[in-house]
């Protein structure tokens, strides 16, 4: 099951090239991946001091982006969930052409303690429920 | 006495026109003003709850700002100072030649209330010593 | 006959504050009257050297605007047409409340000889259907 | 021989959280990725239609990047030279700390023939003045 998010394209988001620019491509990822996160009610779940943090982001470009009015969609799951981490995997769609694909590693972290935490099982429950891993 | 702020354009700031997106002026502006108004100490005196936000921006665009290495100057100073707010002048320049003007209003702002509040004496003493008056 | 344009917050454009950091609303105002001349032909008219430039900006700050998922409404109209610029007003509403305000001056420009240029009659003719004159 | 580029944080940086923004790194890098190229000469060897693309992006977030005055380091070098692809690994760096890692895997274009094309004899020459390969 995945998560699909509406991406609006903004004219300030194009370049000197007519495109849209390789930093912003994680902007949208970011927008996808909180409203994922969200929706999911992983942030819910998200209590006190049990907070999580982006611990690596890599992100594949494949065809161009331009500015135009219809929205793009960004489809997001999660790929993997490990001992206090774990992967979602995003792809930025035109229709069914993959234009970008991103992997974010979430890390469980503990604002009390400063240090990195287990997933709990509340954030498991929901994570389980969107997994798909790669093979 | 005017205060000068050194702008470092990104190639990011750059937009499809190849020029300095009128947006990003906005941003230059406002790095301009934070510095000019710590290193005034005018955010020393904003003590508590008495803050300063603001309430009007005005840019005029008279030459496009070009991606280059070698950074530009913003110069800013006071123009006028009322009860409860006064206003900031910068301007972005390459060498001699003006290439936009700017004002900013602020105003200030009791976060206790919610309310403006007027501008107190510790602001007052450090806004005068860079104020010159508009015709 | 006022203008509708959909803006959505990205997390990305909130500051320190919690709030849309000041320079965020010139890129909403920027989409806002992108996709208003778009829609009104406006861009349609301006062929070959015939552009349209930003020569000023000004914005009204009067509530903050936060983080939702909801978008808001940002509506603009025409307020003056001039020899060689008009004036376009935009709101950014939440329902019925001005959450802010501001007005952008553009000036007809010729690209061939790079000076100001007369709003010609086919921008005066779509203008006209949308200018709500000031009192 | 690594590249040093000066990062001067601005306050449009920080988001809700007060730290510099995650995607923010991303534009970083992109300043400091595009002076290493253009001080390196390799930008001046891309001649015509023999382009260089971002292919894929990878950060790694170690400690958060906060608002100061005093800029930041980010270095670059290059860590492999394939056939028609290079990386470009960087650092943004507070002193001797490393804050922030990434590598950015570049690949030679024909923007004539829009397909990719084999790092050229005067690219290789210059990349590999700057190589220090990973273990």
């Amino acid at each position: 099951m995945r998560h699909t998010y509406t991406c609006q394209v903004r004219w300030s988001d194009v370049d000197a090239y007519g495109h849209v620019n390789n930093v912003t491509y994680f902007e949208y990822y970011q927008e996808a991946r909180i409203a994922f996160l969200y929706d999911l009610g992983a942030w819910a779940v998200e209590a006190g001091s049990e907070q999580l943090v982006v611990a690596r982001l890599t992100v594949d470009y494949r065809r161009p982006i331009l500015f135009r009015a219809e929205p793009f969609a960004i489809d997001s799951w999660v790929t993997r969930i490990g001992t206090s981490s774990f992967d979602v995997r995003s792809q930025i769609r035109d229709g069914h052409e993959v234009l970008s694909s991103a992997v974010a590693v979430l890390v469980g972290f503990d604002s009390r303690t400063a240090r990195s935490r287990p997933v709990n099982a509340d954030e498991r429950a929901v994570l389980t429920s969107v997994l798909e891993p790669e093979r």
